[in-house]
């Protein structure tokens, strides 16, 4: 599981990113296990005031999305046990907020999430740079919310 | 989520059932942290040896796959983090094992749990009786799984 954790004050400044891996050849419990201790550390090494994730549309039949499904629930457990408040976004609003249109492909919302970050090359793997570029989409819509909310 | 603990030395015999709720108004991650942390109580209360969960094949669509699987995947966290194995059944070994045919219908595998641990009334809710024919059917599979390992 991709993750990227971005400040969010003025511009996105990238502060860490990277995936946290399980072994596919242990049980589905243990897996979870793994993968809800890794998230754990990042919240614990960052201390983060919100997660962002994407909507789940594109599960291909039932039982890919049970197993979706699972890995999911163990990421909203953790930020649920810290208390910090996770947003969602489809994949096309974080295209637009990112790339400036929602069918933007993956090429230029990774292109653009090393523009916005100030990078040398587009982060890799390509899991942790598809979750930045759903953290840099809930700084922009967080931004635009609060700017509306003061109309 | 309905839960059910058995003693299975011998003819199971009933130590507890119930059910889990959560607050549908709440967010999900919310909800999913009260299910991890009233699961989290009876395995705290009880220290069972193992846990036993049904294999889902009926989610109706992506959607509902989706959200029961968010739901599972902390109930396979909460028994990996204590060390638990868990056992997957599918309904139709529930039902083979507990009222003697794959087919059995809801009322048919109720009875059969009143009977086999001894009780004045079928259990409620429904989840909960459930719960507690996946139970009495891991007790009676791994009964004959530990006889037939003896051959």
């Amino acid at each position: 599981m991709g993750f990227g954790v971005v400040h969010g004050d003025g511009d996105p400044k990238l502060l860490e990113h990277g995936v946290v891996k399980t072994r596919s050849t242990e049980p589905m419990p243990e897996r979870l296990l793994q993968l809800f201790n890794g998230l754990n550390q990042v919240i614990v090494d960052h201390a983060p005031d919100v997660m962002a994730v994407e909507q789940l549309f594109f599960a291909r039949n039932v039982t890919n999305a049970l197993a979706v499904g699972q890995a999911r629930g163990v990421v909203l457990l953790a930020g649920a046990q810290h208390g910090i408040p996770v947003f969602e976004y489809k994949p096309s609003e974080v295209k637009l907020a990112v790339a400036g249109h929602g069918a933007a492909d993956k090429q230029q919302v990774q292109s653009m999430v090393q523009l916005i970050l100030s990078l040398d090359a587009i982060p890799h793997p390509d899991d942790a740079a598809d979750a930045l570029a759903v953290a840099i989409c809930h700084v922009y819509s967080s931004r635009l919310g609060r700017i509306a909310s003061r109309q």
